[in-house]
């Protein structure tokens, strides 16, 4: 019998439904993903490489281990890289001239859209990382988002890394993405909105509901290293989705800055855990951060693994069947050594 | 300069960014698509072919031109048949039982999931089918509707079509589907709420607004037959999205049966264009209609043709990047042969 879950965030109904598609249920559970090969460019046309940084616009953020004369900006050297990307899906310069075209809303592009090249190396993806050089790329996310935040024209900052050619990467060097947007996406509109509402009916969060929920309960949790706990959703959308949710409650992601190191192990792990349980699958990954310093916000990591053709599509209307259970996901991530 | 664009229905903010994929620009623009072969099956094991009946649950509905003793129900002759899904997403048996657990709601996946066989040759696609073999597709729609709403467990009768394997569609064998859940999906809840909003507001339709602003503006418009029109939408989510709209008020589908004839015209023309500018492009048709009777409603069509990876995927949060401004796919669209 097939299952209806309410995302309590979003207040959709997912299927969950093995029988739909047992094939696919199936390479859930023995890994059997096809593969799904990265944008291949060898390193010398790689513009995010070292020796390459001429063919990029000129860096907002690096970080340099060994400094010295060979460490000047926009030469190699560096471990980590951030740029603004070369074709921006949205413009820094001009005024948002917001505008009724008649029963219509408009206002132009503008925004900010940064990439950060999380190593220099063009063949290592995050998954290779170790956590120390994980720890580094959160804290230029920090960085970048504590800089943009001071533009007053943007009210949100969207923190995302796709990885994979299925997740619409563009680049097989490992690279994470930010985009300034002068409006709050809805879903995290709608994602607020839900916390402030559990805040205002049970005075509690509704996110620490939910940690507390799964870590008692055990059946959806992947991995928990004290500080931060990795569960399969229970309204999952997708098979294998996995969110990382610090254990006490977090409102932003910039002000948790001396959790960064429990939060690059346990992102480690379970890029590990998932590159191997399904062939290194194209993902994406989300930051949940607030549009500005809020309380009832609890910041968290979204990861979606993106299987390919053979997973239904959503019939429309934003209803998703998914058909790989999260606790047989949780199950089979947790066997995984990692 | 990329432009955003507010969906009126969803309220969230797209972005129409023609600079940022130049050569997915360019592919709307001359129809160099890539070709999506559909799921090759010959018509001996394809179960939704004419002498194939006992592979599939028994018809629900058909029609039989040429009525006579070689024409019993779940044998051949039929010139369209309604079948149950082998394989439904929901079943029909049982109860809802709706329920917590613990922060979490639940139910039963309660609901009915049935194809709609749209012709008995294996090979013609809809866009193949004459305005008069459309028609029956929209009266079957209505029939089963009818009869589906009967069931007080259901809240909402979703009916699509998923053409092309890129769309997700599990047969090459041309059919729509028709999921009856016992929820309403947010997406049809949000549209709903925005019908109402500006009701109370302006005590217009929506709809009417837009219809009208579209037919006077022109720009968006790629085909207009007097009873229905066809434009690309303001704020298109992807590449070519097209919708059908009724030029007057009409808030339920099932109540439209007197232009169905129209409906089908113009809904030929729109596929036949859409593959002659795309080359046969993957598509989601979502027929948009009300969870009951519902005087602020205006039933719609949206046609969203599914292009392949090299579209540039959403960042998050619901946020969507189209390459291609509506103007421009519109009068490529207009200036095509149908």
């Amino acid at each position: 019998m097939p299952e209806l879950r309410k995302d309590p965030f979003s207040s959709r109904w997912i299927v969950i439904a093995p029988e739909y598609a047992p094939g696919i249920y199936e390479l859930g559970r023995v890994g059997a993903a096809v593969a799904d090969p990265l944008f291949s460019r060898p390193p010398a046309s790689c513009s995010l490489c070292p020796e390459n940084e001429v063919h990029t616009p000129p860096e907002v953020y690096a970080l340099r281990p060994h400094d010295g004369p060979a460490a000047a900006a926009n030469s190699p050297g560096w471990a980590l890289r951030v740029i603004p990307h070369k074709f921006p899906v949205l413009r820094v310069e001009g005024d948002l001239s917001p505008r009724a075209q008649g029963v219509y809303d408009h206002m132009n592009g503008i925004g900010a859209h940064e990439v950060i090249v999380e190593t220099a190396s063009h063949d290592r993806q995050m998954a290779d990382l170790s956590p120390g050089e994980i720890e580094p790329i959160l804290h230029a996310f920090r960085q970048r988002l504590l800089d943009l935040r001071r533009d007053t024209r943007f009210r949100y900052l969207s923190v995302f890394k796709a990885h994979g050619q299925r997740a619409g990467a563009g680049f097989g060097h490992s690279h994470s993405q930010i985009i300034a947007t002068p409006f709050v996406p809805q879903g995290v509109l709608d994602k607020i909105a839900a916390l402030h509402g559990h805040r205002d009916a049970r005075k509690r969060c509704l996110m620490c509901d939910i940690a507390r929920q799964e870590t008692e309960d055990g059946l959806r949790v992947v991995h928990d290293n004290g500080a931060f706990v990795a569960f399969t959703p229970y309204a999952s959308r997708t098979p294998f989705e996995t969110w990382i949710v610090p254990l006490s409650h977090a409102p932003m992601f910039e002000d948790d800055n001396g959790r960064y190191g429990p939060l690059a192990t346990i992102l480690s792990v379970i890029l590990r855990k998932l590159r191997a349980a399904l062939s290194d699958p194209s993902y994406i990954l989300n930051l949940h951060n607030a549009p500005c310093a809020d309380p009832d916000n609890h910041f968290h990591i979204e990861i979606r693994p993106v299987l390919g053709r053979s997973i239904p599509v959503p019939w429309g209307s934003g209803t998703y069947v998914n058909p790989t259970p999260p606790e047989d996901a949780a199950r089979y991530l947790r066997e995984i050594e990692s």
